[in-house]
């Protein structure tokens, strides 16, 4: 509905566990009329930046993410990429790309998101931040992070849209990453009371959305409305 | 020769992959004359606070320590105590200890050390301190420290001894954990320009040592010296 009413629409993931191939596959399945060119996801985004800074990522990420960076020159690493690795975070591996960051003079930690946990059908896992958090704190560095909620993140979908920020809105169920991102880049945001969204995050001390919508459907009936 | 001498000493350790029984039992191979009575170690100390507070450990630990927890209760767990559990340290163990934390009201997080690394035959390695941070970031929680440079943990060493700290003196090679937590505890304190020891140390921004020696047996004649 959104796209035949001519609104331009961007979907900004921090999804780093599969490529933007198989996650649009995932939405298709689901009904979502989407393609891999309307997804902004953290892995592309750094591949950019690499590119850019002349950068050989020594890579920590999922098995399914590595296809992102299949371009990428990844021979004598001179930075760390960190995703959301899941099993793939061993002690061994871990160890491993610390060992990398220490042999730098300036060791460069690029990581894709900050998010603290998700929630699966087997319960609660340390998501990337906890990783990053912890190879900040041995190397003594502050990671670069790319993905929500940076601003640089949000400034590049909007790019990509050829769209200023106080003609978007931002839809998210994630008060900090996705309210508060799409906030500060100078975007509104509305969150849904779905997926991520707490009853506490309406008492939150630094984000407050523009509006709270009861999910999805009813975010899309309110900006056709408005139009 | 200080035992000989007539002085009281202590070993401070914040070791935590083997009991005291096995690091004194190391030492006596190197030709140390000590016995498990004179470490202060964190296991223990951790015990005791345990013991106190009423609480009931899930253990995110190394095997070689599990001994050390024989006699506290650990059924139904109400905190996490988290040491150098090396290869303990795994992506399922580490979101287990994750889970304990997020089912309590107010996590209780323990952490014996705060080191960042260490430097093994193989390499570099991160120490407990940098899952202190992750667990710390996941859960939103600040882990208490036991061992060094925790005051409270000099001044049970001092208690053990019954020297108020100003009249003992520090050796160590750590100048944080060892030089830094016992000034804060009120004692003198001698850096050894061995093991740990780098040039850098002598411009930290925070701590200074009253002295420096060039190794242990230097620290030992000093200190004979003024006696």
């Amino acid at each position: 509905r959104i796209k035949a009413s001519g609104l331009k629409m961007r979907l900004c993931t921090n999804e780093t566990q599969v490529t933007r191939e198989n996650f649009v596959k995932k939405l298709r399945l689901m009904g979502f009329d989407v393609s891999v060119a309307e997804v902004t996801a953290p892995a592309p985004a750094a591949c950019r930046i690499l590119k850019e800074r002349g950068l050989r990522p020594h890579l920590l990420v999922h098995d399914g993410l590595v296809p992102e960076f299949a371009e990428v020159d990844k021979t004598n690493p001179n930075c760390v990429v960190l995703g959301d690795a899941a099993e793939n975070f061993t002690y061994a591996n871990l160890n491993d790309a610390f060992r990398v960051l220490m042999g730098m003079e300036k060791p460069v930690l690029i990581s894709l998101g900050r998010g603290r946990y998700y929630k699966e059908t087997d319960g609660l896992k340390l998501d990337v931040g906890a990783y990053m958090k912890a190879l900040e704190y041995a190397c003594d560095v502050q990671a670069e992070v790319v993905g929500k909620p940076s601003k640089r993140f949000f400034e590049s979908a909007l790019a990509e849209m050829g769209v200023p920020p106080e003609q978007a809105i931002m839809i998210g169920d994630d008060i900090v990453n996705d309210v508060g991102g799409a906030q500060q880049c100078g975007m509104r945001a509305l969150q849904v009371r779905t997926g991520k969204y707490r009853p506490s995050d309406e008492k939150h001390p630094e984000v407050k959305p523009d509006a709270y919508v009861n999910n999805l459907a009813e975010a899309v009936d309110i900006i056709l409305q408005q139009l």
